[in-house]
């Protein structure tokens, strides 16, 4: 098993055990609890997680450091999925072949689940006993501002308005880098700043993540047209029944594809840059590549 | 004019002005920002921010050095509002006489707004240059734990499963201690804290909270069978129409007034330990005993 294949193991290990302790062990009404956990345990990738942690190994190996950071990053990553799939939203009743949140329970529990999941990141960050006081300031204002009415929040809005509507390449680019590239932007930064990165390190990584949360996003639409029901777990093409602007249709699929590939390459130079222990890293960029679900 | 009318004037004023400042000043999507406003203007007593403001100044006079904290609290509390009047929550059309959010906007409006509320309350604090880090870390853990899973959102769950439902008063002293009564005890306890009281001081505040939070609950129900529909901005009789348990409801109408008045007595006993600057939070509680909407 190669060395991502075998962090990825571990990652998803740390989070499963995270949520035992920290989510399970809560003393809250059991159908609130349930819900929030039914939608973390849905088999999410985890990806956030691995590139908080896989950032800050590039820097130092200590991870015990990160687990409530990148606790508290899938907590948000998940409340937010919780609430993009409301039938006020995306009125999605499947995510990752398994009925969404509020289909599983209802819709007032499934608000609330979120709310839940989103405000206690914050407490998970602050009595995280890893960090000092100044780290987890810096940490929660980062983390609140990307995951804010200026970053994710901001996205979402800018997303449902494009629903039905054309756009433009520029226009699909700011919806994806605030809806799903700030919490990669959160990742890699607070991964960088809890490691001890230097401020040019933390610049180059924060470009790094920009890259890498497009070419994630590009290979996300190619997938959509050219992907395998069983594998994505959702209908292939549910997309373009949605109306909804990707980049293949957009620029067709090959200059996606070229599109995707350049990001890539961007963010593996930007790697080099830094001087930092990021074999780990490289190998995630050709992962989020090549991924084929 | 009395000391309590002004200083609810000059909170008033305070919130208004960082509203201003801290959301109107946000760069985010218009119509997110608009729905943001729309609740945070729409004409709140502002009782939490007043509580935390009138707590401090009991053991300092510097306002300035509490006044994130007082916003970040009237942000939660009016996404938690957002939230309940949703349709698959309370279903409200109208609150404090005007459109709730989702009706003057949108569904997906108002979760969206809702959660940018929650959200950026915590980016306040981080980023207010009056407190120490670790006063900081401090607020966000209480904020986030008082209006997390632990505290209203468990509260807005047990009040959601107890419609259509009898209850005994135990159960209905239950909900309304997480639902309301958390915000209630972070605004005091906030306060407290930053004004530098005592372990001890913070204790017998807690408490004096507990029992400011149930009058005023039982205020509220007692307002909502003898109150006037103008004075109150929604029709009177809507809890019983909606089959609520009230404390009238469960223990008649003059036993609730008398267990009002009990727990403002010993709201007054518990300010009297403190040997703090306490006149205004006493002219508080006979505030919140004597209201008429």
């Amino acid at each position: 098993m190669g060395t991502l294949q075998h962090f990825i193991k571990q990652t998803l290990t740390i989070m499963d055990e995270q949520f035992n302790t920290h989510i399970d062990g809560l003393n809250v009404p059991s159908r609130l609890k349930q819900s929030m956990l039914y939608s973390l345990e849905a088999g999410g990738k985890r990806i956030r997680p691995l590139l908080l942690l896989a950032t800050y190994q590039a820097f130092d190996s200590e991870l015990e450091k990160v687990f409530s950071t990148a606790t508290a990053l899938e907590l948000i990553h998940t409340y937010s999925l919780i609430h993009d799939d409301l039938p006020a939203m995306d009125d999605d009743d499947y995510r990752r072949g398994k009925l969404t949140n509020h289909k599983a329970f209802d819709e007032a529990t499934a608000i609330l689940a979120g709310d839940a999941l989103l405000t206690h990141s914050f407490y998970l960050v602050t009595n995280d006993n890893h960090l000092t006081d100044k780290e987890k300031v810096k940490i929660i204002s980062l983390l609140s501002e990307t995951s804010g009415p200026k970053g994710m929040v901001a996205g979402q809005i800018l997303d449902i308005d494009a629903e039905n509507k054309t756009i433009n390449v520029d226009q699909l680019e700011k919806i994806h880098v605030l809806k799903t590239g700030e919490l990669i932007k959160f990742a890699v930064k607070a991964g960088a700043i809890l490691g001890g990165a230097t401020e040019g390190q933390i610049k180059d990584l924060e470009l790094f993540a920009y890259h890498l949360g497009l070419l994630f996003q590009i290979q996300d639409d190619i997938l959509d047209v050219i992907g395998e029901d069983e594998k994505l777990g959702k209908a292939a093409g549910s997309d373009e029944d949605q109306n909804k602007s990707t980049y293949p249709k957009l620029l067709g699929l090959e200059n996606a594809i070229a599109l995707r590939n350049k990001h890539a390459l961007t963010a593996k130079e930007l790697l080099n840059r830094t001087e930092a222990n990021t074999a780990l890293l490289e190998e995630i960029v050709d992962y989020f590549n090549q991924r084929d679900h």
